[in-house]
């Protein structure tokens, strides 16, 4: 077998046979095959696609280049959750609780944040003591103690992904729905649940900005967990305004403190309830209606905020700041941004908004810069809301006071005005089974 | 600028300005342009095309990419060929001379055999003696002096069209027009003629198998060098069969001084006449008609002939062997291929064939091979002709006794035969101007 052959074949439209697609894999992940017959490869699968079945081997593929966690010690039914990234995704934080409450297993493995999106890993170490490095041993422990645990990425999760992303990161052929679904796919795989749901966010914020886009990747990443024997359901929900009104990494643990406690009922509320309803789903096998009604009570009569604060007292955090989240440090500055419109707000580019907490110091512009736990944005005002002038918008938190000023420009350009206001966003947009 | 946003601006099917190109064209030969992103940028070009602007911009670059060659002092007009190469193909030792010997100035660089097509260099070189590594000073005082020269390929001429075939050859992003044509004529206008005759063969035997796909290669190369300053045409000529008699290099001087002694009037004469006549026209600026006139009369008096043996004195070589074509050495063993069919030789694959020939000795399959000058194969029935069983269709040529065998067996399987026969094979099948 030759990879000139191969990518002759992908470039006159053929698909590729399973055999064929472990070739390459292999061969990409040992160097045996150089990375300029992989763009290539990979630039004639941006144009040609590939069908489900491909899509499938090469995740499978993907996924066994390196280790494979196995959860098998762990009691009970193991699922996760897995959002293509957004501008104030705390979910994570309210989900996970909700369904471990509930008797769901989440042993979850999470990122950091990079560019305008944030990540559940930092948002977890802004709590005093949290510590997301825990051995093989702990981490199933801690799931078997408490339902769950989330830790960051361990092991030699899905290796040849991750050279082969790094490769289409510079190769101009990330935009392949394909090649994302495989992509996320191939780590959701290796990371060993019995039962996955996904989050796919679409919108200004999101890297997939229309509903058929997102659509088309939810249904490739359904297909491919099915295939793969893991019970997969794919929620479409709304990144065309950021979620919730908390973006930054503190702010963001408080906000879903707050959730927890039944005091917020907004979109992320919304997004929350209908994520751990589709994740209890699996776990019990029962029907959307009876789960989500299990979902809304663990809320409501507070054993999800138990599980929250068993989770951080299993991972050596404070959970004192649970019950007291005045105690997460705040920044030094503050700064109101004040409404110069009269109307209604029509659009908030949930990317802009993302940067500009990234130039508050709450995120990473590159891999290496450190983070601001308590810098920050709270909006008082999203998409649909009516301002008058004077109004203040959002406030802004960081320690540095020189950031406001470009952190403002930026945040006020990410804004559009109308008179009048018709438009309904749906935090849920549809789910995919 | 960043190569990153032509990958995408191509892959979105935009054409690219002159300064995006000379941008991947100069960090790509300074090595500043990754091999991955330049093969990736090749499989956008191969899905997407470029516009004929874009061609022209593509191939200046590459041919400003070194060195460009000066013929400024050889006086008169300069005038180039190109083959897109062929099987049997000798015309340049056929149409150089009569060019010559009309007043046109042939200062030539060739190239060597490789695969199933064979190269002038190694054709020239099996005359005793002949030099094809000239200096520049005596490359063009042969020039002055005998209105021909041909010599290897020296300087470093289109280094960015060598580096970027090399990426091509190894990720199936060959077989493109644009990419084609501009990579001929990159080295054609380093090469520094001012008319450029190009013969572009198509069929069995081409590079380019249907008459469409030749014109459309024929169409953007005579674009190309019109926009940069040459004269250009080019013929579209069929490669469906062996050009002439002979395949192997001194069985092709011999046949090419038998055609220049006025001796062989078929395919092969009839694509030298329009290659040289057109030639002329570029040279002379005079119609057609009047230059074949001239061309044939230079194959009638002698005076073609005449300036083969001046170049080949010029160059080195022994003149007497063109006179007595007996001196060139023979191969020790020959062996006739018979025919086992009644009826017509309804098609001859030319590549085939032209492997035929390789394995007897007569060309390299990979650079490092040497050649057997005097092993080949001389036809005696072509694609039309009659045969009755018994008949002797070919004489194999070679110093490997035991290569006939599987020599033959390719030779044979390049053969089909029907009861009757009508088609009809044009020689020289259209003109582009």
């Amino acid at each position: 077998m030759r990879i000139y052959d191969i990518i002759q074949k992908k470039k006159y439209g053929e698909a590729l046979t399973k055999e064929e697609i472990e070739f390459f894999v292999d061969g990409f992940t040992k160097e045996k095959i150089h990375d300029y017959q992989a763009s290539a490869l990979m630039m004639a699968i941006w144009f040609n696609g590939m069908t489900d079945e491909e899509i499938t081997d090469l995740t499978l593929a993907m996924a066994h280049s390196g280790d494979m966690v196995d959860l098998s010690d762990v009691e009970g039914f193991t699922v996760d959750k897995h959002s293509t990234g957004g501008v104030g995704d705390k979910t994570t934080l309210i989900v996970a609780p909700i369904v471990a409450a509930c008797g769901g297993k989440v042993a979850k493995m999470s990122g950091r944040g990079l560019g305008h999106t944030g990540g559940t890993i930092d948002k977890l170490e802004s709590i005093s003591g949290f510590d997301t490095a825990l051995s093989k041993e702990d981490f199933i422990k801690a799931v078997n103690d408490c339902g769950l645990c989330v830790v960051g990425q361990t092991g030699n999760l899905a290796p040849a992904d991750k050279k082969l992303y790094a490769l289409r990161d510079v190769t101009a052929t990330v935009d392949s729905i394909p090649l994302i679904a495989s992509s996320i796919m191939s780590k959701k795989l290796a990371a060993g649940s019995q039962g996955i749901v996904l989050d796919v966010k679409t919108g200004s914020g999101a890297f997939m900005k229309t509903v058929e886009a997102s659509t088309e990747l939810a249904q490739k990443m359904v297909s491919i967990g099915n295939s793969a024997g893991r019970k997969t359901v794919a929620l479409i929900t709304d990144m065309d305004v950021p979620l919730g009104t908390a973006i930054g990494n503190s702010l963001e643990v408080k906000e879903a403190i707050n959730v927890l406690c039944g005091k917020q009922k907004d979109d992320l509320f919304e997004v929350c309830i209908a994520l751990a309803s589709n994740m209890l789903c699996l776990v019990h096998s029962k029907g959307y209606e009876e789960c989500e009604k299990m979902a809304l009570e663990a809320v409501e009569n507070g054993s999800a905020l138990q599980k929250l604060k068993a989770m951080v007292t299993a991972q050596g955090g404070n959970a004192e700041w649970i019950d007291c989240p005045e105690q997460f440090p705040k920044a030094e500055f503050s700064y109101d941004i004040v409404s110069e419109n009269d109307g209604y707000i029509s659009f908030m580019d949930a990317q802009k908004i993302g940067t500009s907490s990234v130039i508050l110091g709450a995120g990473r512009e590159s891999k290496e810069d450190s983070i601001d736990f308590s810098a920050g944005i709270i909006l008082h005002k999203k998409t649909g809301d009516r301002v008058q002038t004077g109004d203040v918008i959002a406030t802004l938190y960081s320690n540095k006071k020189d950031s406001f000023s470009s952190a403002e420009k930026l945040f006020k350009n990410a804004l559009e005005f109308s008179t009048d206001y018709t438009k309904e966003h749906k935090a849920v947009i549809k789910v995919i089974k």
